[in-house]
């Protein structure tokens, strides 16, 4: 493991449910065009507000990815 | 909305549940005084251990809400 | 001045013609409900997008003003 | 304790004696107007400077109150 | 409660089910060695990532307790 | 717009007009390849110095653009 | 002194009579257990407020130490 | 150019017009007594207030250069 | 160089012999799809232990190329 | 006062007795050579421990003077 | 390994070699107290001057073992 | 030592060698014009490439020297 290169982006997912399930949106969205997905790192998390309740969750994550496989 | 002025205030919330129900009591408690509240950001997480266990979390959020709309 | 007492507030203006306007425009509506405003700082610079060109600038302040001037 | 809401403000203090003394003055301020005041932070300590010495210390502080007591 | 000394520690509890549980299960491990846990801050967010999918979450806490019970 | 998920990138501008006109050059190069840009973040304002004077204004900022427009 | 190893722990001490002495009782408590501490530094200053006063202050501290005496 | 050393200075330049007649301020000033001036970077935007609109800005910079051209 | 416009990247390049070896490695195997890249910033230095020693260092860094040369 | 321009700089001052003497005895030397000095920020506080004690205190700030005043 | 729980721990270590040597010295003397450390972070890189020239380097680093291996 | 007074300036060193060869050369050139150098710490570490590989390494750090030896 010791040579990997890894690439990292910075992706916001959203969700109405909650921080988790908008993080795995955001991951099924880049899964579709990215392989070899290692970890991720939340950076940020905002909400928008409607009625005065909750609407979505927003979460900003860095996802990091080997550029080495092939 | 190009001209919309917006204030923000920060608020802690807190849940013995979990993260995202702490946020949404600090924003119903905000609800009753303030109109207009358009987005928040979770800007700390903390919690209180009662006996080896979460007690209750603790969530730090900045919630903005529009000062326009009159 | 040593025994001055200022409070802090935050905001958010917006303008389509740039930063300096988007503050203007956070201080000129402040001014309607707060006496004795004495600094700002820029805590945040922000725009949206339209049409791939900037649609307005969103700057975030922080406004210091006298407590004790009464 | 577990349901408690808090609001945060900012406030700079200031004092010719010390930084103690400038939070001090920074609370007794305060609480003219803010009943359940618990806990403070300080964020910034700067001062100003007259004929080479230390003319008074200003202190930022935040300081968190509860909402729910009513 | 004005003469109080803590500790504070650094820890990373990892869990397949979410944030909560993450931090649970740190607290749980911490629990078998240290008495008198009095409160958590999360500290950094994070996971790992199995088949495009998150595997598990992996939270950092700081965690204070008493020094001065005995 | 609860479940839109957006991709953020990192660009530099410059201009030797200043810190707008340097925005607006960033993101008239990205509107080249990128559809569906809707907010940047100023991160960094720096400039070059040529003659004691200002050369060019250089911006970096972040661009966030929605991936699930397709 | 090119070859010294230190350790670092977080302290919280407090007092009801300022920042130093919180620093103080800090230090004299971690005495009991630690030889060899060198230096600290300040990372947070907060305080309790009884009665819109300062009720006592908590200065958190990180203390370093040399491993390598033995 | 890979064996130049620099030296930054900070510097805090003001005017009532905007952003970057202030830095323009600050750098005139500086380059009378400095010479080989390189770069600038923004660390600080502030402003002060009179009668509730911007009296001047002050824009804190940080200015690089070169110390091995002689 | 005015008018320059830079896209920057993240990578984590990593190398069992030293810091400058990881980000050697990583930006030759940028290079590979990458043409004009002008400059790196070190933001993270971390590394795997194996067997109580270094086993390989994982280092961050950010790169600067141009997108205007075409 | 809009176009008054500002250097900064930065010291350390050291005290046995405590962060306000540490300032006032960094000043009282920069005062020596520094004519016109307005403002500082504490930027650090750390301390010497002697035998299990505070042999002296070390705070780090930042002074503002203005150039201009010639 | 979705359920391994880490502590984190700071140290010191110093070499006249450079940063790398610092970093391994600082390890090599944790390892003869724990076991399974996993990684590190390099927090903080500093150095001691004598007569004009480096005379030895002082890393921060954080290292991260598994508490959950009995 | 409990009395000195240090200031500390900001250099970037550079070289083609790595890291620890640029801070060097920053020291040497400083040296030339400071007596009483005691310690560095390094702020910023960044590169310039060339043709795809390393061309020189650029390290911004920040040195502590005795004002109160004279």
């Amino acid at each position: 493991m010791a040579d990997h290169i890894y690439k990292k982006i910075e992706l916001v997912g959203s969700s109405p449910e909650g921080i988790e399930k908008a993080v795995e949106n955001a991951l099924a969205r880049a899964a579709k065009t990215i392989r070899n997905m290692r970890w991720f790192e939340v950076l940020e998390t905002r909400g928008h507000i409607e009625d005065g309740r909750i609407g979505h969750w927003q979460v900003t994550i860095c996802v990091g990815f080997t550029l080495d496989e092939d």
